[in-house]
């Protein structure tokens, strides 16, 4: 993972503000691993309490862990509140980055009215488009489409195959992984007589700082008015944001979630991979929905939801859902034999 | 939204055949907005009735509604039997376009087998493959890659990086969101002894005229024969459709829904977001499927589906799906306390 | 869909080593098609007994099927033992493959540090970065993108618009559907206070021998170590893997199913349409989920796994689902009418 780059056990220790126990200081670091596989010049980490029995047998350098793990670890320790945390920041110190040569490659295409800042980056093969713009430090990997309206905000980056169709603005530094769609017209269709007419998707997409989108995720431009990620939102892959949808900062979507449209979703949202949430719904602020859950009303307080059935052997799962499309029934005849009212 | 178009109230009203009540005729109007919203020179809409209230305090310069909510309007109303309708077209006359001007973009790569409308718009950095057809007015945004035997109709438009694999037929005035793939191979494998042996797959992909396909959707080729999209069939985002898969005309699919191979869907069909339709299936006309409901059998009745179960706080959800598990039990039971003959 | 290319009945029955019952083996076969489609110049099929009635009116040069069904066939025979599989090996012989002169399109972006093999094929609008290597006799389409560390093993075949992001390692024989985006970060993040961090995203992808994946799937990077697909893995369309998943050689996952990080899928594993499994979890060699089921558990035993609940008309699911909120309480009461403990 790491080249050549090195840092050393004291300086990783000051840089964060973590406590090293034992190790020497001046030790060269090359990067960082699982508990399991660090090496002596590797750092690990033990964050989750089920995986304190590997200590015994680790081998890095040093191992970034909570002060009452610290007794139990054979090796040098970097004492941290939040390991996980503590973790993903030293782990920055060994990332490549892409190089990131500003300007524009020969085989990019750039219309004439776009506006390019000197300090971007424009990879091969990218098209920028009339009243496109592209700020400051931001960093277009190859096959990028910037379309007309768009804004590319500072340090931002598109690593490869992003499309921004029309009227998307990205904040700062927000990260766009390949394949995603930005701005496409939503789904809007009116149905007239006996065929649909399309409905005229005027608005745009508005993308908060230090967003991040993954691999293949659509957002839907809105109808009137705008999609909106506010702030810190996270985003997996194959995410579905539809038309007018507005997702509060720091809210974290799973993988293959579907948000409908005009549904709003509030602040420290936590939704599961393949959750949907239907349209026009409003969830608080701090609500979490499990894994495959459907959303069909709206939420006002935070906490945990979910919807669905158990796993399990095909066999038994059949007599149990055959019973299900009686499930009304059933609970009659258990109210009848309770003598109570029927609800 | 709008830049510089405007178009009078009086035109809107002939050009739609809208009744005008109340307002100037001549007033310049630039562009259409939500009831809420929309100022004194844009045009807003009542179609939903829960948004009646908001007509008191509306600023438009006309809104479009239906006749009998025109007395408690306090603009000038446009009187249409569906306002959603008469905005929807109302709206078009707002859109930007994107520009399309005939030729082929220098960057496009088209095969010397190519055959390309002069009327038609060939973005950049579009590929065109031998035996690959594209009529007239077609418009192709960036990155598009048209393949061997494939057919853009006349005046369709692919947005941008829409990839057609191999003989894949577009109807007139099909529109195509980027990322979407038509006419990848299907997903056929046979197993032999102890490996998967891949299932050539020979057929295409017909769609027919006014079909609209939605950003990283995709639709598989044949195996042997085509996948068909009648007429006027709409697809939102990211949507599955398998090989020999069929959908009338009319009907729509909201995001994420998944079609199996060789299912049959009838026209007028609406199927809900993440909703799947297992293989070899037929849904009759005017089937209706909520979203992230699975249909395992064919209906054969008009009418709407569902399966699932209600989102709940999870602490109350968890003690419900355990005893799910168990229901066949629970059912028998209460037969037997009901002396039953078990079912 | 086959073009000029001929093969005669009896060379056919050689070289997959299949009985000729009738026929003439000099007949020149052209094609290969459904039991009711193939006409007297193609081969049909008949493998999935419910279609056996289609015999009588079989049209076919020959028909492939087994011993048992070879009475009631009025065509000439093509014995096998597994029809779908000869089936398969037949049709082989008539796909149209993609022309692939060796050689790089003049339209490619290659970097000077990539190293392509002389007998690859590079399509139009490539972008090979520096550290890249395209291995004997590869294919790649148009608008492909091979990152940094990647590797596109021998005879493996890029159809379009598929995009290596970088460490992602490919095995021979590999076919790769377009839109598919492979070596992209893992959803990694932690929350610090009151705002997320990303983890880094160090690990990279290994894909085995004669995987297929398909449009639009998405196959995460590991954060530390690897993303595997053991050999010989099958993955329809939208699907997504997330970082650190391990799939068994010979597995197959249907469209939009999706495992979240770290799970462990065994061997010859049958995962349905839409299906999801749920993070660090393993499941054992031949398990079977079915369409859209969640898999919240490690599964120990091999077998066919489900959840979910009956597709039914709105209006009785409705009734059932509302009773589902309470069944917690219903066997409560069930269970008291019985005079049993509480379980």
């Amino acid at each position: 993972m790491s080249r050549a780059t090195t840092h050393t056990l004291g300086a990783i220790a000051a840089r964060f503000e973590l406590e090293l126990r034992g190790g020497d200081p001046a030790l060269a670091i090359d990067g960082v691993d699982t508990l399991v596989k660090a090496g002596p010049t590797r750092i690990g980490f033990l964050a989750n309490p089920r995986y304190r029995v590997q200590l015994a047998d680790a081998t890095a350098a040093a191992i970034v862990l909570r002060s009452k793990d610290a007794e139990a670890c054979p090796r040098a320790c970097l004492i941290a509140t939040d390991p996980y945390v503590a973790f993903a920041k030293i782990a920055t110190l060994f990332e490549r980055m892409p190089a990131s040569t500003p300007g524009v490659h020969a085989s990019a295409v750039v219309a004439p009215g776009a506006r390019v800042a000197a300090s971007a980056s424009i990879g091969p093969l990218c098209v920028i488009e009339d009243d496109a713009v592209v700020e400051d430090g931001a960093l277009l990997g190859p096959h990028c489409t910037i379309g007309r309206g768009c804004v590319v905000g500072a340090q931002s980056r598109l690593v490869a195959s992003v499309t921004l169709v029309q009227d998307v603005r990205l904040g700062k530094r927000v990260l766009i992984h390949p394949g995603a769609v930005l701005g496409a017209d939503g789904f809007g269709i009116a149905f007239e007589k006996d065929h649909w007419i399309k409905v005229p998707q005027l608005g745009g997409v508005v993308i908060g700082d230090d967003c991040e989108i993954g691999a293949n995720t659509t957002i839907d431009r809105g109808a009137l008015g705008d999609t909106v990620l506010e702030d810190d939102v996270r985003l997996d892959n194959q995410i579905q944001i539809a038309h007018n949808v507005r997702i509060g900062a720091h809210s974290a979507l799973a993988g293959c979630a579907a948000v409908a449209g005009s549904a709003t979703i509030g602040r420290y949202c936590l939704i599961g991979g393949g959750a949907g949430i239907l349209g026009h719904l409003s969830l608080a602020d701090r609500v979490t929905v499990t894994a495959m859950s459907l959303v069909t009303h709206s939420i006002r307080e935070p906490g945990e939801y979910s919807s669905g059935t158990p796993i399990q052997p095909n066999r038994l799962w059949r007599r149990n859902a055959a019973r299900f499309k009686h499930l009304d029934e059933i609970a009659r005849r258990v109210s009848a034999a309770n003598k109570e009212p029927e609800s």
